[in-house]
Formats: structure tokens, sequence, C-alpha cells
């Protein structure tokens, strides 16, 4: 089966369900509006079929959307955070004296593949006061460390390797992997974040492929979390291609050959041909907004924010706006 | 008359030209290879209607393309150097004791509008030398100084009015001004750099509208130096478009109904039902490349180079390579 | 008369004052503690005999101590950004429609000397919104500006003409300016804000010495805000020396010959004899902290914050927290 | 015994012979001037006396010492780097298809301690290609890893458990480890590079205390590459005192008490006075130059630079000034 690849569960179930009526069979779906700003939708995948249809692995798939995230004032940054906090507590394994370990992947070169170290950086670390005071547990905070391995390109070694090493030496309970995602349509960069209890595919993400991160690899359970900054170009020319046609077809002649042609042209023909013309632009396109720099700073801030106040169970987000920015 | 908007001369011809045979009224155009590797175009604008048809000052507009340039090894690079300065040196005035103010023009905190602000951290700076040992010539240097007013969003001031003040008080006589271009096609990002005698015009570059930048408004000479970094979404998309079509065209009936209207549908109607498709992306998308960062980096020490050879006889490529970056 | 330079008002009377009684003439001084943890002093200079002591022109030197500032939390630096702005409103010439320049004097590449740069970074610009809706007043805000025009070294024109010729274009009624002081006691980094009515002096900060920034110079008020973010290795060693003398002398013969001498060497010639033996060290030794990098980001942000809240009537310090950060 | 600590060999050395004459026992040096610019020492510590002595444990510690370092041209930079990697290949273990992991140790948020990360951002990387192409050996390269791992207060995590587990991963046959040192002179800021067979001491370096990095933590050889770029406060006030003592005892009478009290004061009672003296101006003060950034950024180069030409056989220094900067 052709798939255009995505790494957004919401977005591969909208390209399986594209006119066609039902749900995808071996994936359940369930969709919250938390309020007319945001929106939570839960995608299970729960069997083999499932699985490939998606193009992805068995688990929970939660994503939250906020169109006006990219241009949030400071409440409704604070009210992302505890939405996604909320669904990063849930998934937390229920264990006493928790460690966790949060890895930023992506390249810190590359702005819009820098989501995961800037996340990284506004991380609040206490594993080695754990240390330092000899304590195994504390009523306000757990133990959590932080690491931005890089990119295979900037070490030349495996980051699933760099991890296993690392997860090998410092043992976390669970490991939360950030990462910088694309996706196929521009109002989704830096508007929805995905909540992935499979860890991260082999292959996905903004930068080259790479190893899968998850229990199976690791050891310990792999929560991962992404946010689209880039479009893939293929995919957006693709898509607007298909609305200009639409907008002609309303004025053409349905009968003629050619409309026709247009019309039976098979998805995966059509993205063939357009990845083709678009060749001599390299395969490096990408399609972005001009704010990213400054959208990848927000962002991280509202997805760190989340994090720090999901596993310090002392520590509100006044705490961590004020005190730790 | 329609005009997609493009920043480079050689662009604007081009789209007046398709599908017309002959050259632009008003305008005269002169092609050389230096060799494999580089091409040089004059265009000439030298009438009022040459100016009206290709929505551009009269002036010479001399553009070096070297499609290699994105990925050069450091002697390409200095071949790049050397024929820039070349052209540069040609257009200085001659005056004994010149001074120069080199402007970069653009966002520092934007990457690929930043290719100004990063030719001036380059620059060999020697205005303050002279004043401090009280000299008006020196057989290997002459009098430079550089500035990045950054863009009005930043200072709330128009960029106009800040090197206007700066060019009074401190009197060069000429202004050198670098900015990053939009371009109509990825094979220009990055691989294209465009010389004008006429500096800037209004409402040009990535970033957003702006005043003029000349002799006229500024009462010396203006040389502009710019080099394309993004791609108008809307643009790459119909260009796209248009070759999908061609293609698609080859195997369709060429009397059906929808295939002549496609033909005969208009450039900018095609145009402006793209941008309208587009526009929920909103007005910020722009196209680039990964490896921007590099990219622009690598550029603005070209640039920066020739600037320093063209203005300072003393020095040569190898003084530059090795003491000033 | 011997002085050793400081650039606060403050550390010029302790000079003085060591081993004296008494004011210094034509100087009046009024200390108020806002709380424990905040002291402001006020030290006027009102007459010629009061500016030559002092080595300062005559004038209000406001200096707020706070020592815990370095590592405030995030209720004291709102406190010292309020008791900041109080003391900047007082300052504000009387006038309707005021527009105020805001200028970030020092080298943005030497971490202590990026004080002004960064202050500037998070200025609420304004003056071109004004503009643009073609407004003179506004209830919520004024027109501000901001420019950084880096050191003499990175553009080749003097700091004070680039500032001149800004001035003349955009016209503002007010000039604000911040930059980094050195301090004669490492105590004083990063823990007191010096507020002067006087403008720049020549010749002070971290950098090289500059040209005056002052109405005389620039035709409208202008009020100088430093912080300390260095001291001098020479000055440090000599009040070290001083102390550990201090200590010796306290168990030693007081009728020795050595201790007599000691007793009787005068300060300028100590100094000297330290700065001799320092040379080789070189000019630029400059002893700072290791949280530099940290201590400019926060102090910058007060800074700001106090600017904003001083100039925008609209504007209060949860909104310059929330929404400008 | 009481030890100044020093990072340096060299300055232990120097210590332990003020006053005395003859070698410390147990520690062979031998000297040898390149030319005028640049001098070798190689301090040999041959068994436990001389270790104990030293503080230091038993290897070899080579110096390279380059009073114009700091301002040097491009040829100067080409000279060190050539003497330095000359002297790591000396120490690389006799093996085919030898790999390495470069450590850039330190902080790189704080620019004094910035410079191993800075090294490892500009280390030809090629253990992936190995990897990709399934090569073992090629004629032109060794296999090149590379990793800045942090500071324990960034990653919660004992920099040596991060280098550890990664070690273990990848399986390297040596690392080579760069770190920013503290010197006791201000003169050997940036114009000396220390290169030891023993490994990262624990407590050593700019930041806080860490583990031990060597052999015997490891498994296998670590080569340790350091250059100071902060001094000690105490230390140079300390030696400043000395030397104004110095001076001052020439003119003053031997016989006086004060005098024989200050002659006979035990080095480590005036250090410990000095400390106490210092006390209010925190734990981190450091003394360092303006130039910092700038130094930090041209010592990275010439050090990635010989390590580049040090492990691949293929490649000379006008490649890596050419292809890879």
């Amino acid at each position: 089966m052709f798939q255009i690849r995505t790494d957004l569960a919401l977005e591969a179930r909208e390209l399986y369900r594209e006119g066609k009526s039902g749900e995808v069979p071996g994936v359940e779906v369930e969709k919250s509006e938390i309020d007319e700003e945001v929106e939570v939708t839960r995608v299970k995948i729960i069997d083999e079929q499932g699985s490939s249809i998606m193009g992805k692995p068995k688990g929970s798939y939660i994503t939250i959307e906020c169109r006006k995230l990219k241009s949030a004032d400071a409440d409704l940054k604070d009210k992302v955070s505890k939405i996604l906090a909320k669904e990063i507590s849930k998934l937390l394994p229920k264990k006493e004296n928790m460690s966790t370990l949060v890895v930023g992947l992506g390249n810190w070169n590359v702005t819009p593949d820098a989501l995961g170290p800037q996340v990284v950086s506004k991380i609040l670390v206490t594993r080695h006061l754990f240390k330092m005071y000899n304590k195994t547990q504390d009523p306000g905070m757990t133990s959590v460390s932080a690491i931005s391995p890089g990119v295979m390109g900037i070490t030349g070694i495996e980051t699933g390797d760099v991890i296993k090493g690392i997860v090998e030496k410092s043992t976390p309970d669970l490991v939360i992997a950030i990462d910088a995602l694309a996706s196929r349509k521009m109002e989704r960069v830096s508007s929805t974040i995905q909540i992935a209890t499979t860890g991260i595919s082999p292959g996905s993400g903004v930068g080259n492929s790479r190893k899968e991160l998850s229990q199976k690899t690791l050891g310990v359970p792999v929560i991962a979390i992404g946010v689209p900054t880039v479009v893939d170009a293929a995919t957006m020319t693709n898509d607007t291609i298909k609305m200009v046609i639409k907008a002609l077809q309303q004025q053409a002649d349905r009968e003629s050959g050619f409309f026709k042609m247009l019309s039976e042209l098979k998805d995966e023909d059509k993205y063939m041909l357009i990845r083709e013309v678009l060749e001599p632009y390299g395969a490096n396109v990408i399609v972005t907004t001009k704010e990213i720099d400054k959208i990848i700073t927000d962002i991280s801030q509202i997805i760190a924010n989340a994090i720090n106040i999901a596993l310090h169970p002392g520590i509100d987000l006044k705490d961590v706006n004020r005190y730790l920015n």
C-alpha cells in the first residue's frame, strides 16, 4: 500500500480516510475539545492491521492541537503546558522514587531541528543533587537527568547507541525523548504536540533516518514528544496542486479526457511526478515559517515547563515560569 | 501589466521572455562564461520602458552564477570572491582617499535574512585607524566603516533613516549595501550573487518592505549586493504546477476542453489561485534548505572577502583568508 | 590630585573619604533603605569643586544596591525593576507625546560588555507603530525606539557620531543609554545599578575610551544606566593588599621601619607599583565571575523591564514578564 | 605538604623548586626550544614520590609554550598545530584500523570553560562513514567520533559515567579529552598547551570537581589536552603581593621586625590569609582577559586542526584550513 510518510498519527489517519468513510481498521480514536482553543485527540493503534495501515507501532498517540499556539500569549502557553503535563503524568510508570532521563533529539545547528536540544536546556535537572545528598526520594522532586546527544553527522555515533550507553550507566526508570517532526500541512507547524507511548520510530523526524528509541531498544519505557516544525516541499506542492485542480475542475468540462486523466491519476503517481519535478531543488528543501527561531524558543519552553511540573510534584507553573527561566 | 515580483533582474527578464522571442525593450544583456563553473550576466536597463517592464530602476545589474557554490570547496570560493571583487572594483568611484560605508541589511534573528549582518561582521574596518593616526591615505588600505542597523521591527526606526543619519555624520564617498533576496527558483538560492548600481529598491528583500537606499536618498553612490536565500512558496508551487501540467499534457488529448482551459489560463490568474490556496499557510511561509545556516556563513565569507580585497589594494585573498577570519 | 578611576559616583566618594571625616565638598548625599534587601543612595554633585574631586560632571547619581541581586528569585528581580522604573520615571521630561531612544552601548562579542545590547534586545519598541498608524499619542504607550550601535572597533565610527546621526533623523525627546561599568569591588559586580542624569562621561565603561553622550553633545537629555560587570585587576589586587597588610599590622611591631614605610607609602605610589607588577598580565585583564553570562541575561531583563514599564504607562510588570519575554 | 593547586605539571614543578635548587625527586625534565617562538617541555613523573610531590599521577606531561599564541597570525597558528599534531602522533597506540573518541569537557555556557566543546565542533568526524560503507580501514582516514557531554550541572549525570557509557557502546581504541585549565599566571593563559598521557585527574579544570577519566576508568588509553583559560584570583593576588613585597624590601630596613615577619610568613599562611580576604568576592571569581571569546575560538581551531591531521594520515593542514572550517 502506498503511504505518504508522516510523523503524525493524526495525519496518517487522515490520509487513509481521504475519500473513504469509517475508521481505520485496528485503530480507535477519541476526540475531546478542552475548550474553543485546544483539542486533544487520542489515537490508539490496537492491532497489527492498524499498525500496518498507519505505518506506526501499536500504542497510544495523543495529539494536542491549538491553532493559536504560534502566536500564543502567556496564558495560552500556560494552559497548553498544563494540558501536556497532565497527559505526561498519566503515562508515567507508577513507581516510587522514579527517575527520568530527558533526551533532546535533533541538530542544534539547524533551527527547525533544534527543538529537542532547546527543551533539554530548560529542564530542571536534579539527579546529581540526589546523588550529592545521598537521597533516593524527596517530597517535591524526582530524579531527573537530561542530555542532547547531537545527531550522527556531529558525533559519528548512532544516536541510539549514545542514549543506550547513557541509560545503562545512569539507569533511569523512564526516558522522555523530544524531537522535531515533519508535517504534511503548514497549519500544523508549531500548533500540534504529539505524545507517543511507542518511543521514536526509525526514520522519522526532520533529520536523517535513525534507529528506534523504544522500550525494546533501551529496556525502559520511552515517551516521545514531537512537534512539527517543517513541511515536506513535495507534500506541500502535492496538496496545493490537489486544491488547485479541484478549483479548476469546478469550471471544467467533466467529460473531457484530460479532466478524467487528472481525476484518475493515482495519488502515488502524482506524488512521484512532483518529487521528480522538485528533484533539482535537492533533498534538503524545507518549508517553514519566517518566525521559526522564535517559535522553537516558545514551544520548547511550553514543553520544558510541562515536563518540569509533571516530574516534580512540588513545583507548579508559577515556579517554573518565575524561577527556572 | 502583471508582474511576479522578483529581486533578480535576471528573473524579471526571464519572466518577460517566457513564450516570447527577442530581448526586453530598453534592456541590454551581455553574458560571459568565465569557465565551466561560473557565468556572469550583465543586464543594463537603459530607458523608462525597460525600467517599467523589468520593475526596476535604470542601471546595471551584474549577476554571478555558480551552481556549485552551495557545496563549494575553498578554491571555488576563492575564485568567486575574486570575480566578485573585480566587479566591485569596476564600480568604485574614481576618487583619491575614497572612504566606504558597508551596510548589512536584514534581521540577524532570522537565519535566511542574516546575510547582511554576517558580511558586516567579517569586514576589515579601518576608518577609526585613519582617524586615530590622523591620516587621510595609506598605500595598502582605504577608509572602511561598517554597520548592521537591524530591521524596523527591532529599532522602531526606518532603516533608511538610520543609514542616512550615519552617512551624514561619517561622510563616506560610497555605500555598499548587502541584503538577502527572494528568488523564484530554488536552484538560485545560494548560487547567485547580484550586484546592482542602483542601490536597494523599496520593498525588496526577504524582510518587510523598506525605503529606498540609493544615491538619491543618501547623496552618495550605493552599490547593492544581494544573494537569494529563500524562495517564495507561491512561486515555487506555481513553477512546479507548470512543470507537472507540462508533463501531463504530453500524454493528454490536446483537443479536450480542460486541456485548453489550462493552457489558456492566464499566468496571473493561476498565480492568484495558488496564493489563495496557500493563504492558510500564512504570509510568512519560506522555502529554503536545511543547510541554510552553513550556507549563510559560507557566502557571507565570500562576499566579505571580495569587499575586503576590492577596497584595500594592499590586501589579497591569502591575507584575508589567513589573518582576518 | 591622584584618582583611582571608578565609574561609580558612590565609589569616587568612598575613595575621597577614606581616612577622612565629613562629606565631599560640593556633594550632597542622601541614603534611604527601601527594606532590608535594597538600598538607594542619591549623590548630587552641586558645584565645580565637587565635580573636580569626584571626577564626574555636575548632576544626580542614583545608586540602587541589592547584595542578593546576582542570585535573586523572580520576586526580588521584580522589586528591583519597580524601584528602578520609579527612579527613571522621576527623571523623565514632563512632556506630552514624549518619545525615547534607548541606546545599548558596548560590545556584544565580549560577555561582560554586552549588557547594553542585551537590554536593547528586550525593549518594547513602538516608534514604527506610531508612524504606521499615523498617531502621535496613545493612552498606554509612548514612542520608543532602540539601537545597539556597536563599539568603534566594530564599526570604525565613533559611537557618539552614530548616535548623533540617529538622534537627528529620529528626533527623540530623550535618550536612555545603558552601559557595563567597572567597579573597584567584586561585591558590587552585578549588585549595583547606577542612574546618572549626566549621560555617559568620556572614557568610562568596560570597553575603550569614548566620546561624551550628553545633552550637550546630543541636544536632548541623556539618562545613563550602568551596572558594574567587571573589576579592574590592579584595583582588586590593591584592595586585597591593603587588607592583607592591615591584618599583618595587627601582629607587627608598629615601630619598625618597614611597617612605617608601608604605612606612609602613598596610595598612588602603591597603585603604580601594582600596575607595574601586573604589566605582563596585559591591559586586558578582567576580573569577573564564572556566572557572568547568566548574570548579564538576568540584569538586562531587570533593566529592560524597568524601562518598559517606566515608558509605557499602560503596561505593568505582569505584562512585560508574560508577554514580552 | 602544602600545595597550591595547579593543573599544569610545569607549574607544580616551579612551585616545588621555588627557593630550592635541583630537580623534583622522581621527576625527569627535558626542555627543547623548537625556535625562538615555541618551546616544548617534557615532564615525566616516574615514581610515587614524584607523583606525591607534584600532586599528579605518574606519566608524561608535554607542554608547548608560545608566548605570541594569543595574538598569533595564521602561520604561527599552523606551526603550533603541526607541533601539537606531532606530539599527539607519538602518543597514539600502534594499532591497525585505530578508532578514536574525542571528548570535549566543560560547559559551553561559560566562555572560558567552552574550549573542549568548541574543539569537538571542529573535529572531522568519520566513524559513521566507516559504518555506512561497511569499511574497517581507509588509506587517508581513521575512524573518529566526537562528543561534548556537558557538565554535571547540565546533565545531572557524572561526566565520567556519560563517557564510560558511550565508550562501551562505540568501543574506540583511544580517547582524546580536551579541557580548559586554570593556571597560576596570567601570561600562561592561552599561550600554553599541555598534553598528558595520564588522562584527566579528578577535580582539575575550570569547572567543578569531577571523576577521573583515564585508562583505569575507561579501559582505553586517554590522552588529555588542556589549555589554561583562567587564573585563580587568590593565586594572582598572592603572586602580585609577593612581587610587591619584594620590590618594597629592596628599600626597607632588613632588620626590622615587620620585614622579618613578612619574610618568615609561610606561603600557605599567606595564601590562606588572601583567600580569607577574597572570601566576599565569592568562590566563582575568575581572572581572564577581555578577548577570551576570540582566544577560545582561535585555540580550539589550533587544537582541532592538530587532532584532525594527527588522526587522518591523508589530510594535511592545507586541507583542514581550507575544507573543514
